[in-house]
């Protein structure tokens, strides 16, 4: 029997980051790191794989650091806890005893309950290297591909499967693309984008079947009409892997892990981070189904830094969505408007557009619109969008520290920034200021 | 007698500011803004029309918010204010009697004591439109150019004129430039880039004269050595324009205006914001001598919001300094380390390195490197740095909040980011979190 202080099960970003900031917590520990798979990819480069990488062996993460943390890495799949026991029993007939446990299991793509999904040519997103090594030979063979889910994955691959030249039509069951993420002023944008890139979008269309003859043909829609194809790609949503909890008596709760601040499990000595968790927003307090992996990393560093002793406490989802569509950066942190109005609340908001260098006259200079979101009673900040060119990758971010920090219109209306004319907007017209003397100009 | 019930001095970012914020704040008032300038040049503009944007046209402020903000433009010099009579008196014979006034004279280059100055071909960074024309085609004739000073600017107007093909020199009497800027590792890191790019620098080297017969043949260095030029750039810093404010006999300090936290000057009517002002630094309350466009606009929001009603403070400069060498982009928030040292603060330091996009092998990927300083007691962020790609440019703006929100290395690793291949490092080894820990781990 092997003997482990801390077993991590999983090793995508959630049990990797857990395993790390173990390490850096408990120096002298002994850490075991179980994965099924024999190389683990990078959760979000996979759209990247089909374009702009165009091979899966530049989309994998390095076991280094595993390594340069002492971390032993068993690949192996654990069919069994006992939490009693304080044992995990692996398909590799390894049995593994640990102090502590992290589960970091993840989730599975969602299969949507329609006709077809069998044929060969139907592929979700699988975080498997050697499914991804498939998917791409069948890529390489398609002309016409139908993306099914028009979120930040599925439009993520539309874009990378058109640089290709390939024939791509994204289906969306809602009113438009993206809409369980952002608000409208982004979402008719990037479709705005996507009409320009070439890629055909079917909103307000749910696909009714897959069609063909072993190999799929064709989708069709509710709403009649058929999309040739002779690929599709399935990405409508994840589900948390939860087999392994359920198995081992942990509660669930939402479909998820049930866990408390510290990130344990109904098992004191048993953690779990990432997609398998269930959440609740920060804001709100509400159940969320956010599976990111920027919020697995940061639950794998409460629940890494907690297996000895309770250091740190996971306050909820900020939920910070980035994402570049074509030459379109959007980004959003805490909740848009749809989300606040969603959640009953009273708010005001503050636009500002502006260019993101200065003079506006700088080669490269893009248009860069932020909106904020505004509790009305208290001022404080809830959220904030938004879109331009890629320092919107950083903007977001400076947002979601401004609403961690509960930040209100008078903080960022007095806010110290720094500009410079190749990197930002001018210190005249720079977006966070303005946007909140907008709101609080909405407010007199 | 022209009355108004705000006056503002001075055209540049703050006066603009400023007259902005008084029109949101205060909606129905008479405001005047009174420039001496008959455009207003971009300030931090100017090093990039020498070469990227190559001409002044492309580098003015338009005037156009002005008049959306309903502020009265009136372009003369102020020769005088009267505080008693609370008018001021124009080169162009107007009397304008205000009700509030907001000095936002600025700051003019510093000229060194070394003979040769007065030589045609020798040049300071004047922000006038006229000149800086002359200053252009000075060097659409100039060949070997030699820069006096080695800050944000000098370095900014350097690679500048590299573009053109000329032969630059940088002459900085510090041991590296931008020393009094950044840490050592961003230094070193500035003056490997300043030679890939072919610039020439001599550190620890001081402009003892400027040699030539009515027009500039050389500059000649204390250290003996002889550098051709047929331009001179005299970079060096900028002293306060206060003598419009001393002949009024508001209180002067530090060779600037002073004023209290709601940036009133010693005289409750008036305010002052932007370079002509004193300043003290926000972390450690010393005197400041930063002059930023960006810290004049935030002086700005906060003495155009005031001036009928005190709603805001200044709590002092954290100073965010960004800029971008060749490929390089360099950033720094609050205090360095040599700045955490000089103020004689007990500091711990984390360090983080990784690439700026993920997977690493994402086309256009740059590493990013991240250091934070903290207090060593308290665990407060006082400062941090980053350089790599143009991500910097908001990061370091992410760093400031982060500073001026008093965040602790804890804080700061538990800190909710989003991530995206193209646009940031990955959730597993985003910088912040990682420099975080490491400061965490340098204490156990």
């Amino acid at each position: 029997m092997k003997e482990t202080d801390a077993l991590i099960i999983g090793g995508s970003a959630a049990g990797v980051t857990a395993a790390i900031t173990a390490r850096r917590h408990y120096p002298p520990i002994s850490i075991t790191l179980v994965r099924r798979e024999r190389q683990a990819v990078v959760p979000c480069g996979i759209p990247y794989l089909f374009g702009t990488l165009g091979s899966c062996d530049k989309n994998l993460m390095s076991d280094e650091p595993l390594k340069r943390n002492q971390i032993d890495l068993l690949v192996d799949e654990v069919m069994g806890i006992d939490c009693a026991a304080k044992t995990a029993t692996t398909a590799g007939g390894e049995v593994i005893r640990w102090r502590r446990l992290i589960l970091a299991t993840g989730s599975r793509p969602i299969m949507p309950p329609i006709p077809g999904v069998e044929l060969q040519g139907v592929y979700t997103v699988e975080k498997d290297v050697d499914y991804l090594g498939r998917m791409l030979e069948a890529v390489a063979r398609a002309q016409d591909i139908v993306v099914v889910g028009g979120g930040l994955i599925g439009l993520e691959l539309a874009d990378e499967l058109r640089k290709r030249g390939l024939n791509v039509t994204v289906v969306e069951v809602l009113r438009r693309c993206l809409e369980l993420v952002y608000d409208d002023d982004i979402t008719e944008r990037a479709e705005q984008e996507l009409a320009r890139l070439g890629i055909n979008v079917k909103t307000s269309a749910r696909a009714a079947a897959i069609e063909g003859d072993g190999k799929v043909k064709a989708v069709r829609l509710d709403t009649g009409e058929h999309l040739r194809a002779d690929l599709v790609l399935l990405s409508i949503g994840a589900q948390p892997n939860v087999a392994l909890a359920e198995s081992a008596g942990l509660c669930l709760v939402d479909s998820g892990i049930q866990v408390d601040r510290y990130l344990r499990t109904s098992n004191p000595d048993v953690f779990a981070a990432g997609d398998c968790v269930a959440k609740t927003n920060y804001l709100t307090g509400m159940p969320s189904t956010t599976k990111l992996a920027s919020v697995a990393t940061a639950e794998a560093r409460v629940a890494g830094a907690n297996l000895f002793e309770l250091r740190r406490q996971f306050p909820g989802v900020v939920g910070v969505y980035s994402t570049k569509i074509g030459d379109l950066a959007m980004g959003l942190a805490g909740l848009g408007e749809r989300a606040a109005s969603a959640a009953g609340l009273s708010y005001i908001v503050g636009t500002a557009e502006a260019a993101d260098r200065h003079p506006a006259s700088m080669p490269g200079a893009k248009s860069l619109k932020v909106k904020l979101v505004f509790t009305r009673q208290s001022g404080q900040l809830i959220g904030g969008q938004a879109y331009g060119g890629d320092s919107v990758g950083e903007l977001i971010n400076l947002i979601a520290v401004m609403v961690q920090r509960r930040m209100t219109t008078e903080d960022i209306a007095t806010f110290q920034m720094g500009t410079h004319p190749a990197l930002t907007a001018s210190p005249v017209t720079y977006q966070l200021p303005t946007a909140a003397e907008m709101a609080l100009a909405a407010l007199r």
